[in-house]
């Protein structure tokens, strides 16, 4: 049987976090000397258990399983965001290098079937809305798009850091599907749900979709001081009030695990002795039933509407993007379950994710799951991200289990 | 008696705008070329009627009427706000400019008495916070803040452009408050209350006092996707809530003339996925009533006081600045009420000043008073400011009305 090692996965992921140690966490960013160290070293670790392992055109690290199936594909990304923490992404790639090397020493699948392992390339959105590898493994970046991505903290074009990196010029390795059964990955919860209520693992039933809006008012900029109250347009006032309104009643629309942020809030010029112009608001929510989505897209609709029946500053609704919730395989779902039964009984639950991650790029293609391990304090995006010992271990072995499960039927 | 040209004034006012015309308006900088022109061409037409004129050391234009008294001073500043209006200080100069002109041409007064006349510079403010030619008159202004002052659009030091402008080394003139009954500026309202109320002339009885506020809220920054919204503190959301008790109470605890304005708000760090994990208000309130101001102070405390008891993000108010109201001199007021009945009978009323003016700084030293005209629409601060050439023409009648009962005591 497949087993998970856990002192080798907690071995490999702390001598990961002194690849760019900052404080407790990592700064790893994609396509740096530390990034690419990591890549290498991933390279070596597969090659040592008979994958034929490579980097391809946009960094992705690929490692191919010998044998004639069934294959799992497993892995996360490795790159983290700037300064922050040292399992966002590399634990789900040390899981996924554990599940290869656990198949590798199960005499029941070595050298016939097993897992291939992928280190995707800048989830974390260095270079773009994030996603750059699963999606160009996926067949969703054209060459074109490649061409555009430029580092957000300056370091130079994505073309240019791969050929410092020595990836210039190298193919970009696309998914075929038909060798999988499905893809899975394992990553910190990123919120305190598990640890709030004393869970070891979450089984992953869907990915929650975003969907984002700019909201614009148009006013009157004047004089703070001469124009009276009366006739004053004040966008910033108008975008306050749809603000209270959308505090105070999407409590009434939304269902259990719901989310909604105003992110940002922008006055026009922004001047203490100024009327504002001009305002605008950057909205989201986040739910992974889309008719909930739709729910609360209308109930937002109307509030818009509203906001203009009341004047005096018109409003607009802008939509910046309304993605699908990717629903997780049931298959593979059950597979965790029947893991966490066995390695964590009583300590695993069902629940959706309100982050994203590679697993909903895979899914548009293939089967997909995914499993989280609590994170301490819900803390992630910062170096004080970390997640117990402990936690790390057992999730260990639930996902080697899932996969020895799913590779042998069972 | 000394009696205004409208004519005159029309003519001066009209050939200004052409110096730095921007449209309908001008962009006059202080210490541009074209500012400098405006002020040499000053010197020159208090030079014609006898009066010792020069530019001092921070670019004022003083010119001094001949005779043993009594004498007033009168003016405005003569620089604009980047492509603005053409007649927000410019006015007030000329009207000045015309009430020595009369007086000089007045057998009674002239080579005895009449008005001196002051061009300030950059009350608007290119280089701080405004009022460093009206400052340095008074003595409030040290060599030392003169040396810190750079122009906010990037031009250089202000000193650097003193030098540019030849005006480096020339010292600076000091209010010699005996020698004057009083100082006399005119401006435009800024406001739309003299249209609306279709009136010519507005008598100022005070200029309001600006208290201005920073307030501040901590919250805890966090993924806008995995943090639930029972445990979230988010700044931004707090900050939402004391503005709508702001705008929700205010209107319960101010007087008739109160304003106020939420100028600017951030949120940190402001992207569409992250909760604010800080939150700033920029917000100020104004009154010409020292209790009302104080009322309004305690209201606002009052909010914060409620903002922190409610939680969960702490709220800092921070005092930016707190004005004195400053009260215009009755005996100027009187004069100007009485002119108006002259020469617009029941078309001109008793307000205060929502904006701040060159008269401000120096009420704290000499008795002080202002004459409105009607701003069209309500509009300044930007091309399109203007005033009816009746409006205009019938100011001058009684700002120099006003002048002539002053001087002659009457």
């Amino acid at each position: 049987m497949a087993k998970a090692n856990p002192e080798r996965v907690l071995r490999d992921l702390y001598m990961l976090r002194d690849i760019g140690r900052y404080k407790s966490g990592v700064h790893r960013p994609t396509l740096s000397p530390e990034d690419m160290k990591t890549r290498h070293w991933l390279v070596s670790e597969l090659e040592a258990i008979g994958h034929k392992a490579e980097i391809d055109g946009v960094a992705n690290v690929y490692g191919r399983a010998p044998g004639d199936g069934p294959f799992l594909l497993a892995g996360s990304h490795i790159e983290s965001q700037n300064y922050a923490g040292w399992l966002d992404g590399a634990l789900g790639v040390v899981y996924a290098l554990e599940a290869a090397r656990a198949c590798a020493e199960d005499p029941d699948l070595a050298g016939k079937s097993g897992v291939d392992m992928m280190a995707f390339a800048d989830e974390e959105g260095h270079f773009s809305g994030g996603f750059v590898g699963s999606q160009s493994y996926a067949g969703d970046m054209t060459e074109a798009r490649l061409d555009e991505l430029q580092d957000r903290s300056g370091r130079g074009s994505l073309r240019d850091l791969l050929a410092e990196a020595g990836l210039a010029g190298r193919p970009r390795l696309q998914l075929d599907a038909s060798r999988y059964k499905g893809f899975l990955e394992a990553h910190i919860e990123q919120g305190d749900w598990l640890e709030d209520q004393g869970l070891t693992v979450g089984v992953v039933t869907s990915i929650v979709a975003i969907w984002q809006y700019r909201i614009t008012f148009k006013g009157v900029q004047n004089h703070a001081g001469t124009t009276r109250m009366v006739i004053r347009q004040d966008a910033g006032k108008a975008l306050m009030r749809l603000w209270q309104r959308i505090e105070d009643t999407f409590p009434d629309v939304i269902a259990e695990r719901s989310v909604w942020t105003v992110g940002g809030v922008t006055l026009e010029p922004g001047a203490p002795s100024i009327i504002p112009g001009g305002a605008e608001m950057l909205f989201q929510f986040r739910d992974a039933d889309p008719a909930v989505l739709n729910r609360l897209k209308s109930h937002l609709e109307l509030l818009v509407a509203e906001a203009n029946e009341q004047g005096p500053c018109p409003c607009t609704l802008e939509v910046l993007g309304e993605s699908t919730p990717a629903v997780m395989s049931p298959e593979i779902q059950a597979a965790f379950s029947a893991a966490g039964d066995e390695f964590t009984p009583g300590k695993h639950v069902m629940m959706p994710s309100g982050a994203g991650h590679d697993a909903q790029v895979l899914a548009q293609h293939m089967p997909a799951g995914m499993l989280f391990v609590p994170s301490i304090g819900g803390i992630s995006h910062h170096w004080t991200e970390d997640t117990s010992d402990d936690d790390i271990m057992r999730g260990a072995e639930v996902f080697v289990g899932a996969v020895d499960r799913l590779l042998k039927g069972a």
